[in-house]
């Protein structure tokens, strides 16, 4: 099939290799053009825009950085919506605000263009590997439709339901790894500092009501669990800055739904705090060195 | 054995009662008469104050609702010390601050005493099955001294490190459970606002970065894991009351480390608020009742 | 003048009369009829639509509930940019994200349209008499052309800086005073837990480094300060929703600008679960009966 | 007169050095020789032990840096109450626990001995000078009878209720001061990053809803208020770890009276974190420094 790719930036390049691979054509675009230069060595060819690339292809994919990236990729001057034509599927895999998900497919619906949300998990490595996780927002017909598309770049396909629901499901998934990966780090902090042994800690946590995956594969003190970034001074993984960023999106979406959230923007705002000391682009456990005891001799 | 048995309230009653089935003999004292009654009448011996059930005991055992009641029970006015014979061993099987436990274990030290802390899970259903979970700080030779004790009321015994390990065990696991369950009920309330069923997004999440024992076992959302308190009107379980209780004595004891914590005292008021709200003994997953979104039409 | 005046609710209403009053003319549009009635029975012309409200006019108000509302105004099918003449002037009065006021600024620009914000500060009240406090950002040969006008709804017009800069005053302003709300209401909770007498406390806190704006004039408990909200059962005053709606422009403003805050977000959800509790529409000082303490007999 | 000082550091020997300048003898204790030592070098009597300095005085006055040392200087061996005679008076001027001081009382009292809070604020600066504020709580006939040693060492005294009155006054206003200076350096930070001027929002904030003694004394930007520390590097004033501890204060007595607290953890955990990275020792409006944004590139 030809498939427009829209946004080849580090995740869409491993991405759009993989449907080269598996046999698809795939016409690339990107704003910036060193990230085009590179989708244009993988083997794709270059469009001059993202209408164009839509214009050209059978199905229309996009990864892009943010919402407003990825509003302006399909609604701007000389977009996806520009060039399409009517009855055309496009599939946004960007991590972005459901919301904007959906004013993006209503947009589409408008011109007779169809739109699924599939956001994906699993960073770089799983991208090369063509096993990410993702997670699909749209109508049933729809996301059978794209699934074998899908299925050469992730292992784990779910429908989640209309659109916006893939993004939902990442971000909510999120919100809890996040918000965990903060409380493990406490728990961790306050028993080194009563010198109990994390190891042993680790194994009690493991069987009682405590135990998280976030604690299981990503233990946030070095040493633990064999492949935990921690143990390879944090690199990612998945990085602060985008861990700060999906709980971002999670504490936007509760105030635009009205729900009252703690725990959310607390993790939030102390990834980003990590990131504005230079921890941004360490695997986002990190915080849990972020969160060392003060050495001071105060009073406390 | 001739067990002292001090704090008889609604957790040592019944798990006095199994050290008698056991065959122990018990020699019951509690500072309110009516709590001390309930240990007379499931086969207790009465004993007029601590420092009596410990002058009479081979094996002291504490179950009480906070330090300054443990502090007291030892080292108050005919307290255990002022009773107990040189060389005995007690078991303080309450929840209280780690920094507390050491406290009365050095002060029982100084006296010739041996102190281990013991602090349990489970709640009062596993304590009348006599299958707690036990945390246990100490010497490995008094811990092994207790184990069969022990063994009378818990499935599960873990040797954690030195004295209040047990302790601090129990107050790490428990932010990480009480941060975790407040993470949860965020997220499946921003689900709901967007109308992604629940069932589903459980399904994914389980699978996911997100997976904790909380969800697994105490889904806040009603109608989806079997014996979840969520599905009896948040009966507990673990009551909100005592959840904040947990996360206070963790959030104070990173003050006296000073280690930096934050999502632990966000979800420690959130609960403690919620408890002012009158769901102070519902169990803690109540809390996602409690983040309900606002009906306001005001804009946002 | 004539005046085009988009936006004619409860804020909107008092304005146009006031603007009426000083001589101007006035034609309204409102997407609610009912809004829009009111401005008509207070002597406004009718619109059918923002645009045609433009066209007609020599300068245009806008005093709308939210970004996106702005947003559609200016922007969307029939709104001002579709109507309005090269060079004319817009003043937007609304409370939004000064990121918002920079797009419709520019978007404005474009087409040869200049545009200021203005947001205001005061209430119903203080519309009614005239007497608002107008933060202004813009060129300032704009904001001059624009004084008289805003002076006749006014009492303090400051000049910011360029476009944004009134909305970024106000929500930073209302950033603190909302903390501020929240810090004095947990201060007097504290202190009357203890017994203190807190008028003797706002004596000792108005001459010391706590002293605030807040607790000076808008006192959170009942019976202190003459005017205060909690003196007539917290009748606004300033709704809850709306400070928690500033708040989360602020909170939202800072994640886009990567600015980590923590009393901010802590401050915007208590007063968001305020209002999930029935008391959005109530004065922002009620945080103080929200805060109340726990009756609850458990251990703390 | 003649006093026993106990607790000689930074504080105390200015405090007692104004004692012995307005003819008072003292005779000084401190549980830290070299702090001792400082005290004789002023001019003080050297006492042996806390008891004896009791032993031999009028009056005794505690300086010292926690709730524990504290409980320790009056019930510990060779406290105050062992030295101290029947009928005396105690003045406490630490910054401790509302609670610890009124244990401490209440000691006192069942020795027939008096006893009454006066925590300080104002630092060494006005420790030197003789010009703290001074905070009692106490009985009334107790506190006129202290007034006059007070006298030398403050220049406003406040009497506020019953023992612990002091303390509580002085950890609310200090909360309030202490979150207000992290809402300041949000705001502005905020404001900074959307280049509006600081100077201009300065003077809007001063004159509206969001003043506070906290900006308009110790302003964290640098270059806006003369004397404030921002302009001298942030060296105190009053330091961050003093600020964090004061905040941890009336977040441990809110926990104790069950009073639901969210900004005031925020801003002592963001404190106590800024002291984690060296900031310990600054004026506590250092934070402004601390909550610096994020230079990272990636998506929000």
């Amino acid at each position: 099939m030809k498939i427009g790719f829209i946004g080849t930036g580090t995740m869409g390049q491993p991405m759009l290799a993989n449907l080269l691979k598996k046999g698809h054509a795939v016409v690339a675009y990107d704003v910036v053009q060193a990230a085009l230069e590179g989708a244009v060595k993988r083997g794709a060819a270059r469009a001059g825009s993202a209408a164009e690339a839509a214009r050209v292809s059978e199905l229309v994919i996009t990864m892009l950085p943010s919402s407003p990236h990825v509003e302006a990729a399909y609604l701007g001057a000389a977009g996806i919506l520009e060039g399409i034509a009517r009855g055309r599927l496009c599939v946004d895999m960007s991590t972005i605000d459901p919301a904007a998900s959906r004013r993006v497919a209503e947009a589409a619906r408008n011109r007779g263009v169809r739109f699924i949300d599939a956001p994906v998990s699993g960073g770089v490595p799983r991208a090369e590997d063509g096993t990410l996780a993702i997670m699909v927002g749209g109508d049933a017909r729809d996301v059978e439709e794209a699934r074998p598309v899908l299925a050469c770049l992730g292992a784990n396909i779910i429908h989640v339901g209309p659109v916006g629901s893939g993004e939902v499901a990442k971000i909510c998934n999120n919100l809890i790894a996040g918000v965990a990966a903060v409380a493990v780090s406490e728990a961790f902090r306050i028993a080194e500092g009563f010198g109990v042994d994390p190891k042993i800690l680790t194994d009690v946590v493991s069987k009682s009501s405590g135990n998280t995956w976030v604690m299981e594969h990503m233990h946030p003190v070095p040493g633990l669990v064999g492949k935990a970034p921690a143990n390879r001074d944090y690199a990612p993984g998945f990085m602060t800055d985008l861990m700060a960023k999906d709980l971002g999106l999670a504490v936007s979406a509760a105030r635009d739904l009205r729900v009252p959230v703690f725990v959310a923007p607390a993790a939030q705002q102390v990834l980003r705090l990590a990131s504005s000391h230079g921890l941004g682009r360490k695997d986002f456990s990190v915080v849990y060195e972020f969160l060392k005891p003060s050495s001071s001799q105060a009073p406390v």
